[in-house]
């Protein structure tokens, strides 16, 4: 049988545990799986797939990640920038399926655009974490979309934020983020809206820089080169297409850039104004030697986040287990079984085969 | 919504088109895609996946295939050789998922393994039906699974098949092919058995060869260097791997060698052997030029077959429109909707969402 997880299942596990709850088991899972990578158990293929400008500008790719012996994810993600103004949808939708490599059998098939909102948010704090000034109170924010809701309320599980300094090109989006935050009761907040000609201020008061925006390649950066704490930490979110930029160069230059995946923000994250012997570490690295990066809290540094295929088979995961504990889900006969594996017509027994005539030609 | 098509699904819709009927007609299809093929309207991805010998041999691979403008198809099929011997499980299983380009929205997952045997016997009738002598009647078949149903099945469709010639190096597998073939009640057919001595004669006597086997890499070819027609065509169903023939290369030196996916058929097709001016045109190809080839039923012919998303982007829509038409299928909500797209919780809502504290480090 193969479970499938929707959207009303993940309403029921997120009931039960609450949603800041399930954001805090992620980032422990993730800074957990993180701590013990090793490519050779857990191997991930890069994202790949389809970019399209017919019927609209649009892509749907797969993040495929195996933990050997045991399992294969296989994310797909669809990005329909669209989606809101045309269709009350989220540009993001993304499912993840979960397979077998005992017998290659179909586990499970989830709702993953909550989970890719929380995992994205998950190695934001971590890396936050390991990077930034241990009293970071002020959050700058850039871009106010749905993954700004999801990057405030990670980065405030591991620093006590106080203050949220925000920014969008449209006045409508920024407006609405204070109500969207309430909702999560986050420990006081101040969130202060500002406009164009205050983005110098913001960067100038921001421990720790939040970028989610959907500038267009080749329109970036979205932040102006301007003072900044010498301890700001940025996480660079939104960068993930070739072109696509967010940060100026002359950060990038004089920070620490700790990429999720290298080869991958060498092409469409921040890290595609660097060579590869600029970057630091990446986020496996960072983590394993948390030690030794902690001295980088005085210093500027970049998360550079596009996205990994890991995130999202440990997102699945805790989905699957919570799923499997409150008997949430729905169980289908997706696949065959059979008593005769070399016949593919036995799992259809009992079906009327008799043919249909046809005098061949 | 999302529709679920599962097994018991598949079987309502078989018993209501008959498995021949759904065979032809995805014979029509596919023939009708086939000739009308054009690269920039549907696009493909190499084949590609998961490779692994832990816990045990196997593979998890997606065959994703664009129809532009409109749909994005994800095949993802396992291959595990021990599970008919260790887990009476077929050791292929696939599942076929359907995007609509408009929205990234998960339109349908569906059982695909049943789906993936009939369209690779409809593909190898394709070609059979353009290449092979019309009057055609003795089939050689050898490796007698899964795939040989599927193949006789189809290839009867296309050509008035009277017997079949059939050697497999389990002679259990072997014998009990007559049974498996008896349920689909096809025109009179013969099927005699023949040992490993007797492969010169199934050779010397086959008007069509079918080869589908499980030869392991390297220990191929599976038939000998032997007498046969002059009209032979060979469908070649059984090398989708590196290392893995079936077909001596001096048949292949002989003959009009037609690759379904000529790149992929270089690395893991019996074109293996070939070097790429060498080859013949593709399926597509073939077919919109039918009247061209068809010179060639009087020669020694070879279909490469080793596998195309095109075929299992058809084969699922043709399952998808018997499910609507049927009203079989389950729907699930599996993504979200929602009235805010910039909030990721809002699709939660009702839900609590109240913070379980824990302190900033």
């Amino acid at each position: 049988m193969t479970k499938i997880i929707g959207i009303s299942d993940v309403a029921v596990i997120v009931r039960a545990v609450g949603v800041t709850g399930l954001l805090d088991e992620l980032i422990d899972r993730l800074r957990s799986s993180l701590a013990s990578f090793d490519a050779e158990l857990l191997e991930t293929h890069d994202r790949t797939g389809f970019h399209y400008d017919k019927p609209g500008l649009g892509l749907v790719e797969w993040m495929p990640a195996m933990d050997v012996g045991r399992r294969v994810s296989v994310k797909t993600v669809g990005y329909h920038p669209a989606n809101p103004a045309q269709r009350n949808s989220p540009s993001v939708l993304a499912t993840t399926s979960l397979y077998d490599t005992t017998d290659g059998r179909l586990l499970l098939v989830c709702e993953a655009t909550v989970l890719t909102a929380l995992r994205t948010g998950a190695a934001s704090a971590i890396a936050t974490d390991v990077l930034a000034a241990p009293e970071a109170s002020v959050l700058g924010v850039v871009g106010c979309g749905a993954q700004a809701v999801t990057q405030i309320h990670a980065l405030s599980r591991v620093r006590p934020i106080e203050r949220v300094v925000a920014f969008d090109t449209s006045a409508a989006v920024a407006e609405s983020l204070p109500s969207r935050l309430d909702r999560l009761e986050l420990d006081p907040v101040d969130v202060q809206l500002v406009g164009p000609d205050d983005l110098g201020r913001l960067m100038s008061e921001a421990d720790v820089l939040c970028t989610a925006t959907t500038v267009d390649p080749g329109a970036g950066p979205v932040v102006p080169e301007s003072e900044h704490r010498p301890w700001l930490h940025i996480n660079a979110v939104g960068a993930d297409f070739p072109g696509k930029r967010e940060i100026p160069l002359t950060y990038l230059d004089d920070a620490l850039v700790c990429p999720d995946v290298p080869a991958q923000c060498l092409v469409e994250g921040e890290a595609q104004q660097l060579r590869a012997e600029d970057l630091g570490p990446d986020l496996a690295v960072l983590v394993r030697n948390e030690g030794e990066y902690r001295r980088y809290r005085e210093l500027l540094t970049v998360f550079d986040s596009t996205g990994w295929a890991l995130e999202d088979l440990v997102a699945a995961e805790l989905l699957s287990d919570h799923a499997d504990r409150l008997g949430v889900g729905t169980e289908v006969d997706l696949q065959p079984t059979t008593d005769d594996p070399y016949d593919p017509y036995r799992a259809l027994d009992g079906v009327e085969v008799g043919p249909r005539k046809r005098d061949p030609r």
